[in-house]
């Protein structure tokens, strides 16, 4: 598979990628494990600090990971890696290396200890911003403390997920640029 | 401007049409007045019941409208509706009628005093289910108590917002259904 080159992103501007809706893979390590959830459920909270907000359920191994090592890296896949997104939302780490078994490559983080997926055209290094937001569902506040895309092409081909596994492609670009006021929007 | 024709929907399946991320226009109502604003930081929440996550900035004159009214209508704006889209997110409802100005037609709901958005392929009616869900943020949880949805086509040709005037259309759909087991993904 593809690796991509990354390099170093504004984390004011990870808005760019996450708006848009994408699937996303969510990456983590704890005691000396990593593992993958696939996460289509996620907004943006906020541009600086880079905030987003993720949805991720007791039922999901990672779920324990992420509490416990309060670190994730929130990946976006390409097209390419349809098959791996199914794989890895349809399996669990608690029996599975999802990193071998779909053959993605783990490197290290700048700043936390879950690992960035090589073959994802971003990653995002998160830390948990508020832990507990909210009593009645299980939604988590990460702050994205360090980006990291591609720098070719300028935009990524994603997924974005339907349900019951049907997919929605990403399409063209349309930019209306100099129809905008100079503020953040 | 085409109008949908749209249909009773079951609300624990919005996700369809939410979770890969469209650009929605949340419409509402308050002493008398309408007002329609544009929204791409949102997620699901729950399935059931169907839980949407909205980022409303007090900035935002709709702000002091859900507050009060504690209601709302998500609708899901097609392509063809791009330049009202950038128009209504580039105005204020504090001195402009969007309805009027953006030649809108505001439908009466079943349920709350929202409008529905004739013009827009799907209509979620909400009500506030958690009016302060996060001290931190400007979060809303809404919880759709009735959906309305085009019948045809079967999905929507959507707008997706990159920030700075830039939007990534919808584009092809894959099912891969079959591969998927029969549980609620």
């Amino acid at each position: 598979m593809k690796k991509y080159r990354k390099q170093p992103y504004d984390v004011a501007e990870v808005r760019r990628l996450i708006e848009p809706g994408p699937v996303v893979l969510v990456s983590s390590a704890s005691e000396g494990k990593t593992n993958i959830m696939t996460l289509g459920w996620h907004m943006m909270i906020g541009f600086s600090p880079a905030l987003l907000g993720c949805y991720i359920d007791q039922s999901n191994h990672s779920y324990r990971m992420v509490v416990d090592s309060r670190e994730c890296v929130i990946n976006i896949p390409t097209t390419d890696l349809l098959e791996q997104v199914i794989g890895i939302g349809n399996c669990s780490g608690a029996d599975t290396d999802k990193f071998a078994l779909f053959g993605l490559t783990a490197m290290p983080a700048t700043e936390v200890g879950a690992p960035l997926i090589a073959e994802c055209y971003a990653s995002f290094e998160c830390r948990l911003a508020d832990a507990h937001p909210n009593p009645n569902q299980p939604l988590f506040v990460w702050e994205i403390v360090r980006a990291h895309v591609a720098a070719s092409p300028r935009l990524p081909k994603t997924l974005h997920y339907r349900g019951d596994g049907e997919f929605m492609l990403s399409g063209r670009e349309i930019s209306t640029r100099e129809r905008y006021p100079n503020q953040r929007r």
